[in-house]
């Protein structure tokens, strides 16, 4: 084992993104024990040859590096500082790595409550799906202390292929998220608008998924998105779920900030209406089934796929 | 001179697009003659060893190839098919390439407008900037009629890195280029309104920039239009008005439809409101400005640029 090996890690959430990271400090030869609060999810850790603990307090005993990968900052807020939460039986001097999505706002109420424990805490959203969680090739829009940075080092270095150190305090790694997010739930919503259309227009859609992506038109969405459509599969890769909290804190912060969003508010009503279609737990290129729903038009079906 | 210099080929309209096409023509052998209301622009290719006409009739006259690129429609329609048109004194037999973005209904109004002249009508609008016509590098979403395409093959060639072949009657790729223009148009008011609330957050945009061109938040719009907002200079690249124009198109045929058509929607109004606030004929980043003026938001200035 490596030197990496002598820093004790715990992983508190084991879904998609969570599960990849685990197994890719286990691979890298890391000391790291694993937490989710449902049982399949932790036994699929422990097959792939993982330990798990029944508690998150059991998890976080000791260790110097807290990864949270949940879901948002509730659970953010409940795994780390609520009843045996890890930031309270972690090392001192120890340093938590916050990956949810979460306003500038909570991101920099966790630090100061982290502080207040003798913890450092990394504000560290990450960007990449689960292919390349599982690759160790995230990337993070980091930001916290030096010294948090300095003593995170060699986990940061196992799991992404590109860490952005954005600032010396939470918050800001979150608002890069957040300008992330707004960026992508628009262009998510934009090609479910478009593909819909030009299918309205009676043109074959495999072909201007060719043109488009060839074409000033695209975006990483597009691209990424489209194909769920062409073959009729919305099997949640990433949840309209997802998207309705994201834009929701965009839409949030635009109005403390009195910042008009007309773009990104239109995109949030969009998955708020999928999602109040009975959409919101699969694929977020469900926004193409409900403007389909709406207009008649007939879309591609997969056979067995979620419909 | 290779055998493509047989075909005589006519070059209406020498702004940015047409000049780099005519200039293309040139150094690949054919005998081309320009033609531009404007007399600067017409010099410029005198200048530039080309040969123009002082009318369209005359420049059209016997020619085998017109290549049609002017701005809309209505000026399309002028130069065919008005008094003296290209269409009326050009080769008989001879194929029309027309570059305008417009509806599918205008293209194939004038596919049969040039029918009845006993000329053909290639449906072909153009995907890249300045740079690429100058190249010959340019991406065509074509249809027409196969005997068109081989007649003009020779020319496609020489112009263009990519021809699609998307149908065999006009309206196709002028429905094609809509679609992308959906995307463009939406992509370019999403980027400014991302990266002028990253600035109200307190982001450093520089820095904005390299995190989301390298995340899922990319797209080739936002990679392309946000360095002119970081750079202050909003001398028009493409000018607010064609945006307005084309989502323009996209919402008419939108409601002919009776296709729902929210996020591209929203975009239109910001360009709308862009032209507006004076800025039509400057860059389309141009949006990024009307949100700095609203909110009082301080925007990167160039010394000399437009601002």
């Amino acid at each position: 084992m490596g030197e990496q090996s002598a820093l004790k890690v715990c992983v508190i959430g084991l879904g998609s993104m969570g599960f990849g990271v685990a197994t890719t400090l286990l691979r890298k030869g890391f000391d790291a024990v694993g937490y989710d609060v449902n049982e399949e999810v932790a036994d699929r850790f422990v097959a792939a040859g993982g330990c798990v603990a029944s508690t998150v307090c059991e998890a976080a005993e000791s260790a110097d590096i807290v990864i949270v990968v949940v879901v948002n900052a509730t659970q953010t807020l409940a795994v780390l500082f609520g009843e045996g939460g890890a930031a309270k039986v972690m090392q001192k001097g120890g340093t938590i790595l916050s990956f949810a999505t979460m306003s500038p706002e909570m991101a920099r109420d966790f630090e100061r409550r982290a502080g207040e424990l003798g913890v450092r805490y990394i504000d560290a959203p990450i960007s990449g799906g689960a292919l390349r969680a599982a690759a160790g090739e995230l990337t993070i829009m980091a930001s916290g202390h030096a010294e948090a940075f300095r003593h995170a080092r060699p986990v940061l270095d196992a799991i992404a292929m590109k860490v952005y150190e954005l600032g010396d305090e939470a918050g800001i790694g979150a608002s890069f998220k957040i300008v992330n997010q707004l960026l992508a739930g628009v262009h998510i919503a934009a090609a479910c608008e478009a593909i819909t259309f030009a299918k309205a227009m009676g043109l074959d859609m495999d072909m201007v998924y060719e043109v488009i992506t060839a074409s000033a038109g695209n975006s990483w969405m597009f691209e990424n998105r489209v194909p769920h459509i062409l073959e009729g599969n919305y099997s949640p890769f990433s949840a309209v779920d997802i998207f309705t909290k994201d834009l929701g804190i965009v839409s949030d912060i635009g109005r403390g900030l009195k910042f008009p969003l007309p773009i990104a508010s239109t995109a949030l009503q969009m998955f708020v209406m999928t999602a109040a279609a009975g959409m919101g737990r699969d694929d977020d290129a469900s926004i193409a089934r409900l403007i389909a729903q709406i207009t008649g038009l007939e879309l591609p079906e997969a056979a067995g796929a979620v419909k």
